[in-house]
């Protein structure tokens, strides 16, 4: 099958990966779209030794099902994170935290990037007629978006910043929007505020940014963000880390102690929610879609993708 | 009157220190009992530039009060932060956070190392009679203890690890230990685990310490103890920063991302709980106290409390 492949921090697309094989109680995937997410970009830069297939944003449709026949024919998405269900994580109900787990793209787990991909059954979830494929392949980092308000309470009353404005930014910035709370996102690019503009989202310039604000979500995975939000929140106020950050970062954390200040970590998010705001409309991350490849020019879309203010490049398989 | 003031990053004892007047609405106190805190300590280090007396753990007895007489002779202690009432946090209920506070002996405020002080009416709390002034004097850092349960909610199904056992670890532990919860802290001296054991608290060794703990506290203000509780907390675990950091700070952030760890920063609690406790003797802070100065003593006191290893040291000033 054709796939797109890291191995050594280099990526190849090759032509005839052997086919790969649903294991007892997985499925066998026919990938349809696939998205590249800042992830895929910093394995690539070497940020998690991974070897395998990249990719992790998907929707496709389960062909072979050994164990579950009747799904054959469903159009799916899927949950990034491969659970063992008996670690202490698991049988507490933190699945995407398994001690054990591989993660489909990222560990121990050949992605999307991928004429066909498996996950286990209980990962795959059916997708409405009524959502697009251009809309579906959008539930992961979608979830990821969503993730906050599953951690964090967000009043309508609420003063709320988002720092950063890409493509997690984007879609973190449309969620948010439903709260009605007040809602600023720092935007540094004329297109980042027009796409926030068509959804009736607030942007300011940095030179903008106020202070006192209730949340602050950070997204651009820099020290200058994070200090930034610490130096911006009120007292008693939440940061939430919606970026990973490479190495060690410096913060003055007596500021956080002073301000009594809370900075919540946040990464993965549950499906359904997604799958939910995509079928009622109330969310369109459509609008992000840059330009869709094949997978034979992965180098190609990589390098597009790379590319200050570029938001989602797609790869179209079939 | 006589004080202990910083000038300067000097200490001095001074026998004639003009005497402070109650404003409008302010109390004048005669203080009994003071004790020297973590934070006196770094205040003549240098970790602040305050210039003034000193000192903000107190108890005392109010003598004069020219808008509230009935209140003369209370026996009190009292809340350290002087706040506006009009801002933004005064309005919210953040009074601890008012933008334009005073603090007891930390900021723009003269403190409790001396004879008299001064403070609003509505700051001082009256003591029961069953409270001795040795217990009292503890009022200010056992509700700084309080606010990690006021901020965190502590289960008794929780696996809880307070790291450090000095002045402030011990008052964590005492309160933490009502909860219920499995309660572990990690001491590092002898006299440490053996005050710890006198409240039937486990105390462990550094190389004692487990993983998985639903709560870390981190009450040693360094960046090994920080370090530490972002390895030894379980995924979507809580770590509560109970010290104050010099500078900057550098931690893996990307640990708090993956694992989505909540940290909270803690500092200034209420004081009619704390003195509850005290009440109901529910706590018992005295168990700390090492030796008590008069305030001529000044710089030996400071040196003896300097000391690794010493808890409580007090200055006895009527």
């Amino acid at each position: 099958m054709q796939a797109i492949c890291l191995q050594d921090k280099s990526l190849k697309f090759i032509d005839n990966f052997p086919q790969i094989q649903p294991q007892y109680d997985e499925a066998l995937v026919r990938v349809h779209l696939a998205g590249i997410c800042g992830t895929d970009l910093e394995l690539v830069k070497g940020y998690y030794p991974y070897n395998g297939i990249l990719g992790h944003e998907f929707v496709g449709e389960i062909i072979k099902a050994p164990t579950a026949p009747e799904r054959i024919g469903e159009r799916v998405v899927g949950e990034i994170n491969i659970s063992c269900g008996i670690c202490d994580s698991c049988v507490t109900g933190l699945t995407t935290h398994c001690q054990r787990r591989s993660v489909l793209g990222i560990l121990n787990r050949h992605g999307a990037f991928a004429e066909y991909l498996c996950l286990p059954l209980k990962n795959l979830i059916p997708v409405a007629d009524t959502i697009s494929d251009e809309a579906a392949v959008f539930t992961e980092p979608l979830a990821a978006a969503l993730a906050i308000q599953q951690q964090v309470h967000i009043l309508a009353t609420d003063k709320v910043l988002v720092i950063g404005a890409g493509r997690l930014g984007q879609l973190i910035a449309q969620t948010l929007a439903l709260t009605g709370c007040d809602l600023q996102v720092v935007a540094r690019y004329d297109k980042q505020r027009r796409l926030l503009a068509t959804r009736n989202i607030i942007s300011i310039k940095e030179t903008q940014i106020q202070t006192d604000y209730d949340i602050v979500i950070e997204a651009t995975g820099s020290t200058e963000g994070l200090t930034l939000a610490s130096q911006i929140v009120r007292p008693r106020g939440t940061i939430v880390l919606k970026s990973t950050y490479k190495g060690k970062t410096l913060l003055d954390f007596s500021k956080i102690v002073v301000n009594e200040i809370k900075l919540v970590g946040s990464r993965c998010g549950s499906f359904k929610p997604a799958l939910q705001l995509l079928e009622k409309k109330l969310v369109d991350p459509t609008i992000l879609i840059e330009f869709s490849y094949h997978l034979n020019q992965a180098l190609e879309a990589f390098d597009f993708a790379r590319q200050s203010g570029k938001f989602k490049v797609l790869f179209k398989i079939i």
